[in-house]
């Protein structure tokens, strides 16, 4: 049995036609996949399917970077890549040429995430099993294979890897079966997006607090003055014990960001996420010292591990969001989990866009049964958006995502959104152009 | 007058069939480059050429990003668009679609990177001047105006840009004088690719010394052992007056990183390039503080100016050594020379690959005339590779670039070598293709 193939899909949602996802930094994004499906010529006709997310323009060039993978795909024993998919994983983020255009970033970075899920969706569907349950299944030594460490063994090594796992082993079990009973907790960024008026953020915000989330969240740093009132006006419908977490999406420089925080402190934020570039490490230490006990939170932009190891070496990181489809897929994250453990750090997932919340929730719950063994102080995001799309969406009730069941990922698009959403040349796409 | 057209090219050069060009991490890079062309109305006829420099696979990904720019470009104005590249800059950087493909980061960063160079050729081949006169020749004002200090505040003001600018402008006439008498000190990595033999090795390093070099470069990071006998050879065939630096290629982790270079510390290596991973800021600062007095140069693949930013504010670097074409072209560079001049760090270009010694080149001259005002310790990179497909090359004598004098970028490829490697369907690839 081989894999004999890898097709990809240029998807976008003309999201940009409402203000839903309007933020400081990203006023009118389009929520797109460069989607992957990866076929093989076994019996079952099973295929992997996985994405890159990206909001529009651009999107062609994801779609592009994936195909550039298909030589390391294509023609390869499918058994064999399905049990070593560590292997495959440095083989494909350590090709010599093609990491020149990263390393270990941006476009490339993120085509070999698609990828990577892909495959991770496709043995989990071969496995019968949830990918969150998959990984829950596997021994300590099997995660640790699974993980690169190149460039991380000055904050973690193998052997203490293995020590996080082993220690979470015992209370698998019984940590399983919590996680189906009760699910795991969300937050909701449902009303906090820039472009919505007073009264409909109230409304958003009350209906939040029924809907059972304990946690909300607000885009802040266009205006200090409007984050002023629409702080004041969510705290006064959610209450004192509702958290509301603040998103300024690397909207501001070191100091103004420290101010900008100091003058909503007042509202309790509980913490502040992307209140600087990504990339700036010791930016985010500096932020992290000026504004306590406001906690600092960021990852959805994170590149890779390195600067995830950064962030925890220097104590930026109250919070740690984790991003599914940014860095290169499963295989990352679980070096990210076992890097957050290690710092005592909890990872509360990026998700919204499209299929990200279907993504994440299988690694915080795998996080739960055999890495950090703890839901206290972590949350998944949600949005309430685009899960139609999908075959096996989130169930999220009473503020927590329940433990998916089926086989996979949970990443599979519906045929008729494929097609439907096509870009350029899909019927929702053609039509948009005739009505302009 | 308008821009009309932006057209790319997948330019490939099959270095892999020689050991040029080979190092610990990159063992069969195949230079590239992803060429472009701005194309305008103007009677004058001229075009803007620039190019994305890449080691082979993934260049059709290269220039698939610079072609998601064309709509910045494609029916402006062209002198409103030359008068204010720092405004054009900012609207392709902080695209708020695009960016979601870095941000400032890769392949869209480094896309970017080859229209706004494309632009700057334009602006200076109209001037009748090479980039780097036409750079020295703007007030510091002016200057200011280029760079987007976006995330640099905490480290580098505008003010304090001036200043530095300010400080450097009375001198300028004369360094300019100066330059163009003496050129700028260059090194060499021809002799230390890890391919060669000893006997090659040692035949180049004499060459070197004869050739007037005063600083060679090895290539180390694979073996200890051969690293141990190649220093070895070259020291005593340089001598204990020339320059020695080793170069990595983010062979390391950083413990490791630190035993080798100590291992290495016998034969007194000048500086440690690129020790580990380009993204890992503090691993730098701990790297450098442990194996001073040897230096620590990094920057080939520092992604943009707030990486830069961080490691100049961790004291992890002894040189910078940036790129023509891997941060966001002439303008953030503008910015990397005025944060090295204000962190008093001297700037060493990465060059080699193709066309990179012809742009940097101008980078270096404009920072001694206008920026820093100094060529102490300061050397530009020189491989004596590819520059016969390029319309004017550089020049190099005794150890010297020579001052560029034709007007623009010095970017241009000859139309013969943009047809003949052409990828994949020009005649040299087509004919090695038959050969196989």
């Amino acid at each position: 049995m081989r894999i004999t193939g890898l097709v990809t899909h240029d998807i976008r949602f003309p999201t940009s036609l409402e203000l839903d996802g309007s933020d400081a930094m990203n006023p009118d994004p389009d929520y797109s996949a460069a989607y992957v499906v990866v076929r093989t010529d076994a019996p079952d006709g099973l295929e992997g399917h996985g994405f890159a997310f990206t909001i529009g323009r651009g999107n062609d060039v994801q779609t592009a970077a994936i195909r550039t993978l298909e030589p390391y795909l294509v023609g390869r024993d499918l058994e064999a890549t399905l049990d070593d998919l560590g292997g495959i994983w440095k083989l494909m983020v350590h090709d010599s040429q093609l990491r020149w255009l990263g390393p270990e970033k941006g476009v490339m970075h993120m085509a070999v995430s698609a990828v990577v899920n892909a495959l991770w969706d496709l043995k989990a569907k071969r496995a019968g099993k949830p990918v969150w349950e998959l990984l829950a299944d596997l021994t300590p030594e099997e995660l640790v294979d699974l993980v690169d460490f190149r460039y991380l063994t000055d904050a973690l090594t193998p052997d203490e890897a293995l020590d996080i796992l082993r220690k979470a082993e015992p209370g698998r079990a019984a940590r399983k079966k919590e996680l189906q009973a009760a699910g795991y907790p969300g937050y909701t960024t449902t009303p906090g997006w820039l472009g919505y008026d007073d009264a409909k953020l109230r409304k958003l915000c009350r209906e939040a607090v029924e809907a059972g989330f304990t946690q909300i969240k607000l885009k802040v740093g266009a205006d200090l003055d409007d984050d002023l009132r629409r702080m004041r006006i969510a705290r006064e419908v959610v209450g004192a014990d509702i958290r509301i977490a603040i998103d300024a999406n690397q909207r501001w420089d070191v100091g103004p960001a420290i101010d900008w925080v100091r003058a909503l402190a007042v509202f309790d934020p509980w913490w502040v996420e992307e209140p600087t570039s990504p990339d700036d490490v010791l930016g985010h230490a500096t932020i992290a010292r000026a504004i306590a006990p406001v906690r600092v939170a960021t990852g959805e932009h994170v590149q890779n591990r390195v600067v995830f190891k950064q962030l925890l070496q220097s104590g930026a990181l109250s919070y740690l969001q984790l991003d599914a489809a940014r860095v290169a897929g499963v295989n990352e994250n679980v070096a990210i989990l076992l890097l957050a453990a290690k710092f005592g750090v909890p990872v509360c997932p990026h998700a919204g866009g499209v299929g990200l919340c279907e993504l994440v929730q299988h690694l915080s719950m795998f996080d739960f049964v055999a890495v950090s063994g703890s839901m206290t102080d972590r949350v998944i995001e949600y949005v309430d958006h685009l899960h139609e799309h999908f075959v096996d969406p989130v169930r999220v009730e009473r503020g927590r995502y329940l433990a998916p069941s089926s086989p996979g990922f949970s990443a599979t698009m519906k045929p008729g959104s494929l097609s439907r959403y096509a870009y350029p040349d899909g019927p929702v796409w053609t039509e948009l152009r005739r009505a302009v």
